[in-house]
C-alpha cells in the first residue's frame, strides 16, 4: 500500500513543462503515449465526398485551397512538429497551437477574423470502466475544419457515417455546421458519462440502505466525489464556449446553424444540471453513512449493555454465597440453593422485561 | 435486496438513444408506454365552441386554416410519426419536434416569428403516492394552440370546463391567453406537489421529535432529499420560461394578457421559494437525527455504566471473602457476614447517590 | 403524540383552493376566521380631519371623489364580495383583488398608471408568544389609500395618532406619504420580531454553555431554525418592494417622499442583515449541541472505564485465591491474606495514579 | 448562572424606541451613557490653524460662515437637542439627524446637493479586551466637516496631530480630504481588530493541536464565531460606502482626492478578505474539535476494552477452579495450581500480543 | 508546546505600522530582513542588449531617458529611501510607492496616463518545503519597466535568459510585453504551488484510505485547509488584475500583446479552478476522517462486546457452582464437573455463532 502512495508521488514529480517557457512554445504535457500520427481527410459538398488517410502532414496542406469543405482530423498530440506545420499553413496563431498540444488547457473559444478556434474535453469510460479525459481542439474557417485529438476514439464515428449519406444535412451545410456536429457528438457523450456516475451514486445509496457491513463505502463515496469534481471541471466550461458561439456574429456562422447551436446550448445546460444533482446527492451520502455507523455502534452497545447488565448482578449474587464466612445462615437452609436460583431467575426476567420495555430487545 | 440493486442497474442499461443521432431526428426516450394516441380539438371564439375527438392525425390538419382559435391536444409521445406530421403542418422547426418527444428535455421557451414554443414538466402524485413527472410541450401561433402530452391527466380538466362557459375570459381572448391558462394550470399543480412534500417533511420532523426507535428514518430523510432535488430540477426552470414570455414583445402576445403572465411569474417564484424552504429544513433533519442517535447511545451507555459500576465493586467484595486463605480473621467473626452486607449496602447506596447527583438517574 | 401528527396531517388535507380556478377569481385561502368586517375612513388635509367607522361597503364608495386624501382601512379578508365591490370601484385590476385575499401571496408591488399596489406581510408575536403572520395589501392613487388587513392589530395605531396631530408631516403630505408611513410601521415591527428571535437564540446558546442535561434542546434549536426560515421568507421580499418604489418615477410619488422611502430601504436591509446573523448563529448551535453530547458521553465512558479497570483486576486476584486446588502454597502463609490485600492496594493506587496522569480523574 | 440568563433577557426588555415614532424623530437607542457633551473645533487653511473647545452648541454655529475649512467634532450622542440645533444650522436633512443618534444605523452614505453624509462604525478593543463598537457620522460640505461620536476615543488623535503640521497634505486640501482622512483612520483601526481576532483564532487552533483536556473550547469557538459575525456586520458595509464615494462626481470631491479614496477602497477590501479568512478557519475549528473529542473517546474505550478483555477471561478461569464439585480431577494434581497460572499467563500474553498487533497498545 | 503558542503571540505583537500614518507614507511592514539592496538593469531593443548591476540608486536614474526599453529590477523592499528616489524619478504616485513596500497590499492594478502599476504576490515552496509568499510590484511606461521584489528569487531567470536570445519575441516587443512576460512567469509558478498542494491533499487521502492509526491527521487536514486558504487569497485577485489589463485601451499596450494577455487570463482561471477543486476535496477529507474514527471505535466496541458477552455468562455459571450451600445436588454428581464444562462450551459456541451471524466476527 505504501508503494502505491510512492508511485503516485512519482507520477507528479516530472517538472511542469510550461514553467520557464516562451509563450507560444508548443509543449505536450500529457503522458508520453506511443500513439501513431494519423490524418484523415474528408472533402465534400452537396454532390461529392472524397475520403483519404495520410501519414505525412505535408500531403494534406494543399487541401486549404480546394473549393469544397474539407475536414482534416489529426490524431496524436505528441507530434508537435506536424501540428505546427499544419496549424501555420492554415493560419492559426502560435498561442492556439500551444493550446492544441497542452492537454491541461481548459475549454475555451477564440474568435479570429478568418477562423474560430475551440478547445474542449472529450469524456468517456474505457473498457476497464475508468474515466478517460481527452483534450480536443477544433478550428473552422472558410471551407475547412481542423480537429486535433489525443488518440483515436469512436466518438466521431456517427459523423463519419452521416457524411457518407448524400441526403443528410451535413453535406448541404458549411464548415460551421460540421464544427457544431463535432461539438454535439462530444456533448452527447457527456450524457453517457452522467448516466455512468448516476448508476454509481444510486448503487452506493442502495448499499447504504441495506446497512450491511461495508466499511470501505466511505472510500467509495470519496472516490465518487472526486470523480464528479473532475467531470464537473471538464464539462462546465463548455457552456461558456457554446454561449459565446451562439452570440457570435461571425461571417463564418450561418443563420440556419444558429438554431442548432441553441439546441446544443440546451444540452450543455442539462448536462451541468444533472452533474450538480448527483454532486449534491453524493455529498449527502457521507452524512447518511455516518448515521449508519452510529446506528451500528448503538446496536453493538445494546448487546454489551444487555449481557453485562443481566449477568453482572447474577454473578454478584453467586459471589455472595461463595463467601467463606463461618456463619452464613442461608447456606444451611435445606432449599437455600433453590431459593437463590429463584432470586436469580427473578432478577433475570426482571431485567429482560426492563430492556423489552425500553425497546432494546 | 441484492436483486433490487441489479434491476435498477438494468433499467439504465438501455443505450442512451440520443447518442450518434442526427440533430432534429425525433427519438422518444421515455419508458415505452402503451398509451394510445388521442387527439382532442377545441374550436372556439366569443360566440361558438366546437369540441371533437380524433384518432387519425390527418383529420385535424385542416384546422390550421379556420378563422377561430383552435386548441389541438395531442396525447401519446411515442407516436413520433403523427407528431412529425402535425408539427410540420403547423410549421414547427424539426429541432422543436425532437424536443417534444424527448422527455428528458429541460423546460424552455423558443420564440419564432410565427409561433412561440414552450416545453415544461407537469408534476403530480399518482394514486400510489409516487411522484409522476410528465413532459409537456405547447406551441401557440395565430389562431392555434398545440399541446403534446405523454398521457391523459386531469390537470387541464378545469380549462376544458371553462372553455364551455360562454361568458368566461378564455373565449374572448386569443391563443396567447389559452397558452397562459395551460401553463397556469401546470403551475397551480406545483403547489399541490409542494404541499405533499411539506407534509412529508413535517411528519419526519414530528417523528424525530418523538425520539422513538425509528432506525430507517435516515433513509426516509435521504429519500425526501432526493425527491426535493427532483422537484426542484423540474420546476425551477419554469421561472426563466415565464420571465422570457413576460419580457417578449411578440405580435402574438396581447397587452391585456401580460398582466396574467406577470401573475403567473409571481406564482412560479412562490413555488421556488417554498421548495427551497423545505429543502433547507430537510437538510437540517439529518443533523437532528444524528443528535437523536447520539442521545440514545448516551442513554444506553448510562445504563451500562450504572449497572457495571455498582455491581463490579460489590462482586469484588464478595470475591475477597470467597478466598480460601487459612487465616482470614473476618471470616470467623460471628456477625462478619452481616458486616459485609452492611459494607455492600453502603457501597450500593453511595454509588446510587453519586449517579443521582450526576443526574444520570 | 401520534394524534398530534395525525391532526397536523388533517390540517393540510383541505384542497388547495387555487387549483382549477379562473385567474382573477377571488378565493380566501387562510383559516376561516370569524373576523367581522370593519371599515375605518380617515379623510384629511392640512386643515381638516374627519374620521368615521362603517360596516356597509357601499357607504364608503363616495369617498373616491372627495378632494382630500382618504384612507380606507378594510379589515376582514374573508369578506371577498365587499373587497370586490370596493376594489372595482377604485379601479383595481381583478388579479390584484385575488392577491388581496390570497393570504399566501408573497410580498410584491405592482405599478399601474393610476395607482400603486403593494402587498406585504405584517409580523408580530401574540400574547401566547407565538408568531403571527398577517397578509396586508395597500393601494394608493390620487387622493386615496386603501388598506386590506386580515384582522385588527395595533400596528397602525401610531399612524392614527399622528393623523390627529395637525402639525405633523402626515397631514401636509399626500397619499404616497401615507402609504410610506404604513409600510414604515410594518417594517418597524419587524425589528420587534428580530429582537424576539435574538433573545431566543441567545437563551439557547446560554443553555448550551451551561451544559446541563437538556435533551430536548435539539428540538428547540430545530424550532428556532424553522421560525427563522419563516420570518426570512416573510420579510426578505419587502426589500425588493421598497427598492422598486424608490426607483419608480410615478406621478403619484412626490420627490420629498423619496428621502423617506430611501430611509425605509435602509431599515429593510438592516432587518434582513440581522435575520441572517441569527440564522447563522442558530445553525452553529446544532454543531455545538453535538459537541456537548459527545463530551457528556466521554464523561460517562470515563466513569465506566475507571470503575471497570480498577475492580476487574482486583476481582481476578480474589478469584485466584478462591480456587480450590489442593496445593496452593500462598494460602497457608500466615500473613498471606494480608499480603494479598497489600497487592490489591498496590494495584488500586497504581491504576488511580495512571488515570490521574491521563487527567481522567 | 441562571441569573446571568435572566439578566440578559432583561437587558433587551426595554421597548425598542423606534417603533411608533415619526420618521425623522431623533431617538438615541444605545445604552444611556453619562458621556458629557464635548465640542472641538479646528479652523484651518494652508497658512493658519485655530483650535478651540466648546461646551455650548450655540457658540460654534458661526463657524459655518468662516472662509477656511472648519472641522467640528461633536462627542456625546445622547445630547439629541444639541445635535438637532447643530445639524439644522448646517442644513442636514432631519432623517440624517435621526441616523446620527440611532446607534443601530448600518453604515451608509447619502449624497445631497450641498453636502455628503456618511455614517460608519468605529471598532476597537478596550482595556478589558472586549470589542467596542461605536457609531460615528460624518458630514462634509463647502468649507466644513461635522463629525458625531458616541464617546471620546483615540482613533482621530493622529489626524489632530497632522493638522498641526503646517507642511502636511491635510492643510492644503479641502474638506473632502479631511473626511477621507477620518474614514482612513477608522479603517486603519479595523486592521487592529482583525489582528486581534486572528490571534484568538490561532490560539484556539494551537489549543486544539495540543489535544489537551479543554472541555470549554467549544464555547470559545462559538464565542469567536459570534464576534467575527459582529465584526463582519459592522465592517462590510463600509466597502459600499467607499465605492459610492469613489464613483461620485460631486463638486465637493476634488480629483486629487480620488486617488486617496481608491486607496481606501483597497484597504476596505483587504479588511473584508481577512475577516472572511478567519471566519472560514473558525468554522473549521468546530469540525476539528469534534474529531478531537472522538479521538479521546476512542482512547478511553481502548483502555476499557483492553482491561476487560484481558481480565474477564482470566477471572473466568479462576472461577472454574473455584467451583465446589466433589470430583474435579485438576484440583488434585500436584502442580495443578501452577499449571493454571501457566494457562493464565498464556492467555494474558496472547491477548497482549493481539492488542499490540492491532496497534491499540 | 506552551512556548510555541507564546512565541506566535509575540510575533504579532509589533504595532501595526500603518495605523496613525499619513497616507502615502512609505512603511515596510514585513519581517525585517537583512536583504541587501540589489539593482539589475537590462537595456535592450531588437538589435542590442546591455546588462549591468548597480548598488547605488542614483546611478540608474539616467536610464529614464534612453531610447531603448529598460528593465530595472530592484530587490530589497526594506530600502524605502531608494525606492522613493527611484519611484519619484519615474513619476510614480506616492500612494503607489506606499503599496510597493507594504507587503500586505493585496494584488491590484492602477492605470495612470503615463504608466501602468501592478502589484501581485509571487508564491513558491522553499527548500524546507514551506510556502513563501513574496510581494512584487511592476510599473511599465514608455520604454521602461520597473520591478520591485522582496528578495532574489529564480522566478525571473527564464526571462533573463530569453532577453539574451536575439531572435526571441521579447526583444522585438515593447515594455508592455516585458511586463506581461514577468506576470506570466509568476502565474506559471502558481501551477507549481498547486501541484504541491495537490500532492499533499492526495497523500492525506491515501493515508485515510489506509485507515491506519494516524491520530494527527486531523491536524494535517486543518493545516492543508489553512494553506489552501492562504494560497487562494494570494492568487485569486490576479484574475481581476489581468482582466483589467485585457480590457484596458491604453496607448502603452499594443494590440499584438493583447493575445498574450488573453492567454495569461486563461492560465489565471485555470489556477483558480484547480485551487477550488483541491479546496473542496480537503473539506471533504475531514468528514471522511470522522467516519474513519467512528469505524475504529466500532471495531474496539465489538471486541469488548464479544469478550464480555462470552465470558461474563461463563463466569456466572462458574460462580453458581462456587457457592457454598450445604445442599447443592449437582455438586455430588460424578460427572457434574464435566456436565458443567459441556454447558459452558455450549454457551461459548452458541454466542460465537450468534456473533458470526451478526458479522461481528
Ligand atoms: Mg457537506
Ligand atoms: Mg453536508
Ligand atoms: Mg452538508
Ligand atoms: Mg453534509
Ligand atoms: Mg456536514
Ligand atoms: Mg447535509
Ligand atoms: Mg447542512
Ligand atoms: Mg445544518
Ligand atoms: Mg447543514
Ligand atoms: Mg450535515
Ligand atoms: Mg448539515
Ligand atoms: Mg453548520
Ligand atoms: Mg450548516
Ligand atoms: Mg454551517
Ligand atoms: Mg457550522
Ligand atoms: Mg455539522
Ligand atoms: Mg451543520
Ligand atoms: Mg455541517
Ligand atoms: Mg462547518
Ligand atoms: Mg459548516
Ligand atoms: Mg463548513
Ligand atoms: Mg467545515
Ligand atoms: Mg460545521
Ligand atoms: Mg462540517
Ligand atoms: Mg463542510
Ligand atoms: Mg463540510
Ligand atoms: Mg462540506
Ligand atoms: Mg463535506
Ligand atoms: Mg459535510
Ligand atoms: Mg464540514
Ligand atoms: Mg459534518
Amino acid at each position: 500500500m505504501i508503494k502505491k502512495i510512492r508511485k503516485k508521488k512519482k507520477r507528479r514529480k516530472f517538472k511542469n513543462p510550461s514553467v520557464n517557457q516562451i509563450p507560444g512554445k508548443m509543449v505536450y504535457v500529457g503522458e508520453k503515449s506511443t500513439q501513431e500520427k494519423a490524418i484523415e481527410v474528408f472533402e465534400y459538398n452537396k454532390d461529392m465526398l472524397e475520403f483519404q488517410k495520410f501519414t505525412a502532414t505535408e500531403e494534406v496542406l494543399d487541401y486549404r485551397n480546394t473549393p469544397h469543405t474539407t475536414w482534416i482530423d489529426f490524431v496524436g498530440l505528441t507530434h508537435t512538429n506536424d501540428i505546427e506545420i499544419l496549424g501555420k499553413h492554415f493560419g492559426l496563431h502560435p498561442l492556439l497551437l500551444e493550446d492544441v498540444v497542452n492537454t491541461r488547457q481548459r475549454p475555451k473559444i477564440e474568435v479570429y477574423d478568418d477562423y474560430v478556434f475551440i478547445s474542449v474535453k472529450m469524456l468517456y469510460y474505457d473498457n476497464g470502466n475508468s474515466l478517460v479525459k481527452e483534450h480536443i481542439s477544433l478550428a473552422f474557417g472558410h471551407n475547412f475544419v481542423l480537429s486535433f485529438q489525443e488518440s483515436e476514439s469512436e466518438v466521431f464515428d456517427g459523423i463519419r457515417e452521416r457524411l457518407k449519406n448524400k441526403t443528410g444535412r451535413l453535406r448541404t451545410f458549411k464548415s460551421d455546421y460540421l464544427a457544431y456536429a463535432l461539438l454535439d457528438a462530444i456533448v452527447d457523450n457527456y450524457f453517457e458519462v452522467v448516466e455512468h456516475i448516476a448508476e454509481r451514486v444510486e448503487k452506493l445509496e442502495d448499499l447504504l440502505f441495506l446497512e450491511q457491513s461495508q466499511e470501505n463505502i466511505a472510500q467509495d463515496i470519496q472516490k465518487a466525489k472526486r470523480e464528479i469534481i473532475r467531470i464537473r471541471k471538464a464539462t462546465f466550461p463548455i457552456k461558456e464556449v457554446i454561449v459565446h458561439l451562439e452570440n457570435e456574429n461571425h461571417k463564418l456562422i450561418e443563420k440556419r446553424t444558429k438554431s442548432y447551436i441553441r439546441d446544443l446550448h440546451d444540452h450543455a445546460i442539462q448536462v451541468a444540471e444533472n452533474i450538480d444533482i448527483y454532486r449534491e446527492m453524493t455529498w449527502g451520502l457521507m452524512d447518511m453513512y455516518m448515521s449508519t455507523i452510529s446506528n451500528k455502534m448503538n446496536e453493538v452497545m445494546k448487546v454489551l449493555t444487555i449481557m453485562a447488565s443481566i449477568f453482572i448482578p447474577l454473578t454478584f449474587i453467586a459471589g455472595i454465597y461463595g463467601m467463606n464466612f463461618d456463619y452464613m445462615p442461608e447456606l444451611q437452609l435445606k432449599y437455600g440453593y433453590f431459593y437463590v436460583w429463584g432470586l436469580m431467575l427473578l432478577v433475570f426476567f426482571g431485567l429482560l422485561w426492563y430492556f423489552k420495555r425500553k425497546k432494546w430487545l
